[in-house]
C-alpha cells in the first residue's frame, strides 16, 4: 500500500491545455501499487511560466508537458537530454533539486518501438508535436524516403523540409508504412474514420497509428485483419508514460505492473 | 468513495519551512468521508514569492501557511479578509480564479472558542505566530488585563505594546486565565514539561493551551484534574483546519466526520 499523503510525498503533474486521464491513471496505479510515496496530478494553466516558477518554488518532482507548451517551455529550462534536443521539443521536465532538464519520451518511445521494423519508405499523416516526434524518430532510424502528408501546409512544409522529407496535401499514395499521427479514429468525433484507404492499407506491410484511445482503432483493425506489422498507439502512450515514470521514481514497474497501469489508464 | 485523481481533482496545499503531517491527514482524511474530488499536500519552499505565483498559474484552490512565511505572504496576495487584517498575519490562502485573499483562521478559530468564556485578565506565554493570533483574539474579545510573557524582549515587547497588554520575560504571577502558547508540553523535547506551575494553575480558572500533539498535555491534565475550564490545543487545530476546509471546498462536514479526521489527524 501506497503511505498516505504527507510531507515526504512527492508530487508528479502535467501541463496541458487541455489535460486528459492517462497520465494520472498509469502513475497513480503504479504509485499504488509498488507503495511509491508520490502522487500524480493533472494541471492546466494560462502563464507557463508561472507554471514553471512553481515547479522549481515547490519541488515538484517531474511535469508531462503537452500541447501547446512543448515548445516555448524550453527557454524556461536549465537543459535538455539527447531526446528532447533531437526535435526541439519537451514533453517531460525532471526536476532535480531545482535543476530542470527537458526530455521527449514520445520520441525516445517510438525509436524503441520501431527499432527493429525494416527500413522502408514510409508516408506519415499528421505535423503536431507528436507528429514532428514519430517522423524525426522514423529519419534519424534510417527510414528512408519519407513523406509528410498535411494539411497545414506551413507545418507540413516545414517538418518535411527539416528532415528531408517530401510535403503533400492529400493522403494519396503507396508507401510500405503508413503512419497515422492525427486525430482520425480517436474516441469522440473522428473515431469512425480510416486514416488510410484499404487499398493503402492492402499495400502496405507496417501500420503506426499514434492514437492510443480506443486502444482498437479502424486503422488497426484493418491492419491486423490483413496480417499487417502495427505499433498501435497505446503502446506508445504507454512506454514514453513508463519512461517518465522511470525518471521520475528511479524504480522500473515489472512488464505485469506496466501492463496493469496500462489497463487502468485506457479504460 | 472519493473519484480517483485526474484533470478536474483540486489540489490544496500548505506551505511551511518544516512541514507537518496534521493538514494532510485531516483533509485527505475529510475528502475521502465526503467523497470529493481534492487532494492536500504539504510543501516546503525557499522561494516564497515563486510558491505563491505557482499556486495562481497552476489553479492550487488554497494554502495553509505557517511560519516564517505568515507575514511575508501578505503583499504577494490580493486582499486580506478580516481575521488576517486582525492581526497582520495570513495563515490561509484562497485562490478564487486567480484572486488570492488571505485569511487568519487561527484567530478565527480562537476568537469562536473564547466567545463564551468570562472575561478576565489573562497571563499567556509565548510571542510567536500563534501567540499574536491567541492574544489578539482575547484583547478583541473583551479580556482585560493582559500580560504576555516572552524570553525574546523585542517579540514579546512588541505584541503587548500593540495590545496595550504588560510585558514580562518570566511567566511569574497569577490570573484567573492561563493561556500556553509555547512548545512546552509538545511531544519531543519538551513534552514532560509543565508550561504554568501547580500554584498558577491551582488559582485560576480557565486554562488555554495550544499545543495540539500531544492531546492532552501535562498542562491539560493538571487543568483537568483540578476541574478547569479548558481550551485544547486539539480544539483550535481542528477548527481551524475545520474552516480553512470549508472555506476551499464549500461543504461543512457533520461534527461526526469531523471527530473522526480530527482523530486520525493526530493518531
Amino acid at each position: 500500500m501506497k503511505p498516505p499523503i504527507g510531507p515526504a510525498t512527492r508530487l508528479c503533474m502535467s501541463l496541458a491545455a487541455r489535460p486528459g486521464n492517462f497520465g494520472s491513471r498509469f502513475h497513480n496505479h503504479l504509485y499504488d501499487a509498488l507503495g511509491l510515496n508520490y502522487v500524480y496530478k493533472a494541471f492546466t494553466t494560462d502563464d507557463l511560466a508561472g507554471a514553471i516558477t512553481g515547479i522549481r518554488a515547490l519541488g515538484i518532482r517531474g511535469c508531462a508537458v503537452s500541447m501547446p507548451f512543448k515548445e516555448a517551455v524550453i527557454p524556461m529550462l536549465d537543459g535538455l537530454r539527447d531526446s528532447a534536443a533531437a526535435i526541439d521539443s519537451v514533453n517531460t521536465i525532471v526536476n532535480t533539486d531545482g535543476d530542470l532538464l527537458g526530455y521527449n519520451t514520445d520520441y525516445s518511445a517510438v525509436r524503441d518501438l520501431i527499432a527493429d521494423l525494416p527500413r522502408v519508405p514510409f508516408l506519415l499523416r499528421g505535423s503536431g508535436g507528436m507528429g514532428k516526434a514519430v517522423a524525426t524518430a522514423l529519419v534519424d532510424a534510417g527510414f528512408p524516403d519519407g513523406t509528410i502528408v498535411a494539411r497545414n501546409e506551413a507545418a507540413g512544409r516545414t517538418l518535411a523540409e527539416r528532415l528531408g522529407c517530401r510535403w503533400q496535401a492529400e493522403a494519396t499514395g503507396a508507401a510500405p508504412l503508413l503512419v497515422n499521427v492525427t486525430p482520425l479514429g480517436m474516441t469522440g468525433a473522428d473515431q469512425d474514420a480510416l486514416a488510410f484507404t484499404p487499398d493503402q492499407i492492402a499495400a502496405a506491410q507496417i501500420i503506426i497509428d499514434a492514437v492510443a484511445k480506443p486502444v482498437e482503432t479502424p486503422l488497426l483493425r484493418a491492419a491486423q485483419a490483413a496480417g499487417k506489422t502495427v505499433v498501435t498507439g497505446a503502446q506508445i502512450a504507454t512506454l514514453q508514460a513508463l519512461e517518465q515514470f522511470v525518471l521520475y521514481t528511479g524504480v522500473r514497474p515489472s512488464d505485469e505492473q506496466v501492463a496493469a497501469a496500462e489497463a487502468y489508464a485506457l479504460s
